[in-house]
């Protein structure tokens, strides 16, 4: 028995709120359950000094917890002086996630910044992340193209994120925070619209896990991804 | 005329929401107008190292704004490794703020550190985040009571925070982003329910202000912050 | 009775020396008593970034603490790697201050940088570094002018700064280290030779203030500036 | 055909030479072809503050590259003041995949500080990385049961990793640079001698991957896996 | 011909003000002609973590200069977040000088810490950092001999230093800053009251030097130092 | 006797591996006896700032220890997020070393970045460095002489370097940890070819030297450097 009574191939209840605030380009408030985070997609006319002159646009991204996002309060990395490993694991990861589906050559010699700051950690920030951030990218992108800046959208496909583990023997989707502070193996599974894999990431906490198992978390994660395109499409269309 | 046409003496719609977030004893998100700003008090059974030992407790703050909280994406501080002049300033401001109307020895040797963050940003975050901050500040402590850590409150009494200024010659209640860009003289005020001031921060934006014309806006601060100290009663007794 | 037998409405002994070191094109020792800020000025014809190209100039601070300046030695901020939030407020103050009796497109697309080094700090050395700085940077505007670089002064007029308190429950004005570490509030106070206020901040140390305090405060201030304005006046003239 | 002419179920010449260097406990200098890595092991009688006084022990890994170990150089991280994101990532992998091998409750309360510096690079530096230090650290923990430490050792088992990856439509095992920059999907797989994994990262390079593919590559990296597990243990046999 | 007429053998005019400024335990200014240096001593009842409990002192030195000290402004270091490697070398030379003459089991466990604050610089701030901070932590010590804290002073003898160079060809001594920076070979030589050497550092500013050349040199140098030394007696004595 | 049973003018063995790593324009691995230093030498088409567009080249050069290169480890300067100024100090004293023997108008508007670092210490990794760097400099040039970037050396002489001390009353060549550790005099001595000095840089540890001491310590590095600069020939002659 899950710690929500959930089943073992349930995904908690997801909400995704666009035009949350209302000064960016794409603004979104995606929440897997009690996890809470706000995306944003900012469009800059500019990129990075790598790419200046080539015709090709870029996609980045930016990740960070609020201090009481969390049980017990965490130090703000700004007062740190810098991001913790974690943070930036994850920045990169919603960075290549969404690049993985944007045509840069298409999207022209313009950067989309993606903001995401997890209002509220209940587990799963970093796929929720992922998955909202697209629906701000893709406002974002409408903007450019309803304001004559695009012909066509560079976005090949959607893609989103979910999180699947061994807890306590079975294999589960979509871990929250006591779930994922107590299971053997934790992956985090990121795909497009089409089916394929943008990214896979397994980690054994403290056991290894089977390639059966793996395959029962791929299965799981599948379908979790195919319903969360599917509202990702329905917030997009409303 | 005003931008948002209110009147000069008139504050833009405020709204206190407790227990916003659930992870933190308190937890606010304060609006005024389109200012929102997320306020949580968090309570750690420690002090800061020059007050260890001494029965005596401590209120700080810290303060952030979302990168894209703003018209045009601010440079995330974590990312940049340090905190504006600007961010220092203002948790400096609250913590004072809200450390005049606390016992610090009825409070006993516990810290809570309060975090303001900015979701959305209209001008006024400052006054926005002392005005939601003593209000989680309060819940944080009545928790603190009903577990029975402590017998009464150590709050002396409430403390609210407006900004006033000469806009266009004319002096006004409570400026939102375009009137704070575009003013003389932009002054924010700090008082208790008492009716005294705990901060005065003026300051001539390019023309210098009068006596005179600094009476006038301690008049309508006075006025505003009565009225926001209302409905910091009115949040805490629903 | 204040510690230092003064009247409540006496300034320390001031003493202004120009041209106190030989390099910069202004070079002043101000003193406030046993407070001892070097304050100088430097001519860079260039400016901040976000200024070019627009034909304005501009004029910016920075302010430190000699290690051994006060009475226990403090951490160098150079070896600790970043600045207080405390020194940011101080060189924010004292930029702002000076920048409000500028004509920045009369000064030319060309920067005045102030340096105020606090040689021995007794209290007050904000206020005396404004004071001081004012007179060095009229002495490097003179100097550009000399040059055949400026036909006349960009400088509008005087500035200065004195601090105010409540100190035993009396209004007082200049307060010295052991005023200001056991005062009820504190007012830092900045006008011009007109009689306007550039800057008013006051705080309220334990005990909040009056509206009647203030006022006795604001009395005292504008007498003290005046007198330090006259002295600005003869340092400049001798 | 690969840039090497290697069959695509083939790995590099791999090395390892143990006691490279002669201070630390354990030191081993592996070779995956072109790829150099310097992997040391240091036993530290102290543990990280959340561990003190737990009985546990700790495993944790730092990793460089010397600035010229690639084909042009790379600015020193100890120079630009801090390690990038992808350092990070790397050094935090190391570290859990070797975590995952050893019983912190045997190995007591000490610390076992792994570095893995690359002295050339020709891709697969993390996987080099992984698979050396853990023959460091079987030396180091060999060192504390000669030196009458520890009883027996707390390695449950060996684990080593291989890069895997799609190029030019096929999969490929063990990516040198010029195919690692050049492919399409990228996996780092990091396994155990009983055959299960503890990471799995597959990344999509411009092109998402499909399940049939993910099987594919797992299949190649389980062989090479056990490979590098027989060249562990004849090097640790010698 | 020197720039200033000097003999090639012949010291600026050295001046030390002992108790220039109040707060310090030591307080000295030296000049070197146009070189002004503020050396303060201070106290601490405390040392370092390494010598915690070993019974023995340390002396330890912090150098920087005022950002207009010279001729055009230098970027302030605790603006820019670090010291430069100058300043770092400069700080540790000054330790090192001053260690060498004094007895730390005699000094007790507790640190001088020396600060060296370039006030105008002209060549030669390291010599004449040195010279006057023997001066200001002999005031410190005496100090502590005068407070009933120390029996009998820790200071086996005096230590100065002195810069010399080839300058067009010859040997001089004590350059200042048109020297300095049009020198083929610079070389700083800190003495003991003893004759012996403590530091000897000399750079081929693009011309390497002779053995005869650096005997030259040193002649110059001890000759120096024995002046310094009698101007430090002097100093001491009044 | 000294610990390694050396005669007191005897170097350690000396080992001068030319392209010991493939990607560098120079690489050499330089060992003094157990002291093993890797000196990549990298050449840039651009020079820093202060020289662009003078037709003049540069020499710079960074060096940096490996953790466990050191007997206990240590901290690692990218993840302390500095560089020591022990680290400074040589990285600045190789730099200079080598730039007094390069004609850097010959050299042309290029720059050469030298990386000197430590796989393995024991005393003498400063000599080391210069001595193998000056080796990897000049392979990196002969390499632009053989592509027609440059007709003729820049390189007007060989440079090397060695350590000299007062061991145990005696002076001694090439100082090895034991010895380093415990002399009361240290120097390190740079020269060129033509028997003039670059650097002389001697410490009293502890007890003050004499100029007969000085004397004995610079005949013995002369004999030193030239057997170091031997070496060097018979290196690039194979």
């Amino acid at each position: 028995m899950r710690p929500s009574s959930r089943r073992n191939d349930q995904l908690r209840q997801v909400r995704i709120t666009r035009q949350y605030t209302r000064h960016a380009e794409g603004s979104v408030l995606i929440e897997f359950g009690d996890t809470k985070v706000l995306c944003t997609a900012s469009v800059e006319e500019n990129v990075p000094p790598f790419l200046k002159g080539k015709g090709k646009g870029w996609v980045t991204a930016e990740y960070g917890m609020l201090p009481r996002s969390t049980n017990t309060r965490m130090r703000r990395e700004a007062a740190q002086g810098k991001q913790s490993g974690r943070t930036q694991e994850i920045q990169r990861l919603i960075g290549r996630s969404l690049r993985a589906v944007v045509d840069m050559a298409a999207l022209g010699e313009r950067q989309i910044v993606i903001d995401c700051d997890v209002i509220q950690a209940d587990g799963g920030t970093r796929t929720a992340s992922i998955t909202g951030a697209f629906v701000a990218m893709t406002d974002a992108i409408n903007g450019l193209i309803a304001a004559g800046k695009l012909e066509k959208s560079p976005i090949r496909e959607h893609v989103a994120a979910i999180s699947v583990g061994i807890y306590q023997g079975k294999a589960v989707l979509d871990l929250d925070y006591p779930e994922d502070s107590d299971c053997e193996t934790d992956m985090n599974v990121v795909m497009t619209s089409s089916g394929k894999f943008v990214e896979v990431q397994g980690t054994a906490e403290g056991v290894a896990f089977t390639r059966q198992e793996m395959n029962a978390l791929l299965d799981l994660a599948e379908q979790g991804i195919k319903d969360l395109i599917s509202m990702q499409q329905s917030a997009l269309a409303s």
